[in-house]
């Protein structure tokens, strides 16, 4: 059995533990300092089921057939929420960190990369913010409900076609099957685990946004002032939330957004005080599926920094990045750009070093 | 903004970080030093949908109609699985500790309690062992697939009435609604958080045990040696996995477990060269269901020391701990019980102090 004594450990290892004073590649080696790893369900109401026909099912193939009632009451609505908060010896940010997933998708997005790397949460775990991981509505462990009951239509589910193309990892007609898939030469998504990627992939609906906004809110209300990471569909709400309590979300990371405020429809007067910081990846200009999506964020964008906003743009291929998907926390130089994210936090003046 | 330096740590409380040398009661309130947090899912294949008719569906109810193709290729049949993986300065086990949940739950189950402790997942982590919490096959953030066309049933959905008595929390008859439950007077389980406990609820399917087992045993082949804690139906796929790979799985801890292995159809000699731990609530011998429930486990346990196996029961309120509910890494004193299995882990050289 392994057995490690204080004795064993140097003064200089033991300040590496706290992770304070060391540069950031050798801080991506040493240990973080963790005060606690939890979670906790938020948002949500109770719905009550009745007069639905009971049914007599077998609980294994050869089973007895049990008679299930399928009528009482549930919660349904409610969010899942992961945190890992560090000692204060590792805390180098002033607020908590909330990244919040895109479409299709759970809080796994920032977890390792489907190759094995160590992932986003990560990353700004070692850059010293305490981070918080959310499922929203209807995805992973927030838990989903009978539909049509409870949830007003059935769920869609993303095929690998669809998920190849539509995060950009081929262009369009370049996935066939397993053997036949070309993704983009320079592409920096690992395509070897493109299937582990799809094992991801969860069911979602496209009826549950009021309730997902309603379960963020509470989110809100009870971890914030905090920091705003988020990706894809994830940006409605966030850009409402901060759009709503500004004082409250003190700046939010957009990696590729794709859910902008109309300003001919939405007064933005409070968002324009909230730093904003959007990325961009690769081979957006020649995929009109994502010029479609792209073009309401810079409208956003043009409207806030009419206002004088802060609304700062990374726009990777344009720096000499070249390659980067949709999901760019999961690409070979994830962590790349992770460090242009915290620097800009640090300009902000958002993170430590 | 908050900056904490090495310079403001004392040595004591580089130690206490490290916590190596320090009692328990201190220990609980010390950071953990933490290599890696991080997940990966494991296990399933693909499937394939073809034939299925396309259709249009509204994405918001004021959107135009878009056209929504089901057909295509999927990954079917994954597990999600989290680590926290520790330094080596803090780790006090051999081998990591696996966290497997019960029916109609996820790995949920182990973290911060519905009141808002932290649950076993974190004692153990401050205790010293590596922890693997896993979400199995069609749970959390596992996913699941679209049926009848690849689950062949449909799902189901636990109600608070059923839970409630399932789990021992009130008897049969006493759950009305929010207003009328009466618990059991002595009941452990944190009665004021009963609605968050059930927005951890998740379905579950009746046809996947051969995908789940499946599953467990590609993340056995994959982590393990390792020891095994697994709640209630986690249990049937946990005694199964350790009679096939007695060499790999040095303990299993049997938190109410319930599914066994049946002596007359299945040989536990295997087993029987695995030390195993029971532990059981309060109120089983008043609740006929818990009775019929614990009957088969009380059968392979008396095989299981008929073959010289070591199979170890905590009945708690033998021991004079009442009120505990089948939840009991939720309930009040969820420490005191962590901290029971952990003396026996330690007794069988699984665990350090």
């Amino acid at each position: 059995m392994k057995q490690h004594g204080a004795a064993a450990l140097t003064l200089a290892g033991l300040i590496l533990l706290a992770g304070c004073t060391t540069p950031a590649s050798e801080r991506a080696q040493a240990p973080v300092a963790v005060a606690e790893v939890g979670s906790f369900h938020i948002g949500g109401r109770q719905a009550t089921l009745d007069g639905l026909p009971a049914k007599e099912v077998r609980f294994t193939p050869t089973s007895p057939l049990t008679r299930i009632d399928p009528n009482g009451e549930f919660e349904v609505g409610q969010m899942y929420v992961q945190y890992v908060r560090l000692a204060p010896a590792a805390r180098r940010a002033p607020y908590p960190l909330l990244m919040w997933h895109g479409g299709g998708l759970s809080g796994v997005t920032w977890e390792s990369t489907p190759d094995g790397r160590p992932g986003w949460q990560m990353f700004f775990l070692r850059a010293g913010h305490d981070v918080y991981v959310s499922d929203a509505v209807e995805r992973g462990r927030a838990s989903w409900a009978r539909y049509p009951e409870l949830y007003r239509s059935e769920p869609v589910f993303r095929t690998k076609k669809e998920a190849w193309e539509l995060f950009r990892i081929g262009p369009a007609g370049s996935y066939q099957d397993a053997a036949h898939r070309s993704a983009y030469p320079d592409t920096q998504f690992p395509v070897a685990a493109f299937d582990q990627f799809m094992k991801q992939g969860v069911p979602r609906w496209l009826t549950n946004d009021a309730a997902t906004e309603a379960a963020y809110d509470a989110l809100v209300q009870r971890v914030c002032p905090c920091v705003l990471m988020v990706h894809s569909q994830g940006s409605t709400f966030a850009y409402t939330l901060a759009n709503r309590y500004p004082e409250k979300i003190k700046a939010v990371v957009g990696v590729e957004p794709s859910g902008a405020l109309d300003p001919d429809k939405v007064d933005l007067t409070p968002l324009s005080r909230v730093p904003l910081l959007f990325v961009w990846g690769d081979k957006i200009a020649a995929t009109p599926r994502w010029q479609g999506i792209q073009a309401p964020m810079k409208k956003m964008i043009a409207a806030l920094k009419a206002k004088g906003g802060r609304a700062d743009e990374i726009d990777l291929p344009a720096r000499g990045i070249s390659g980067n998907s949709h999901l760019m926390m999961m690409d070979a130089n994830s962590d790349q750009i992770a460090a242009l994210v915290q620097d800009w936090l640090v300009a902000q003046g958002l993170a430590g070093r």
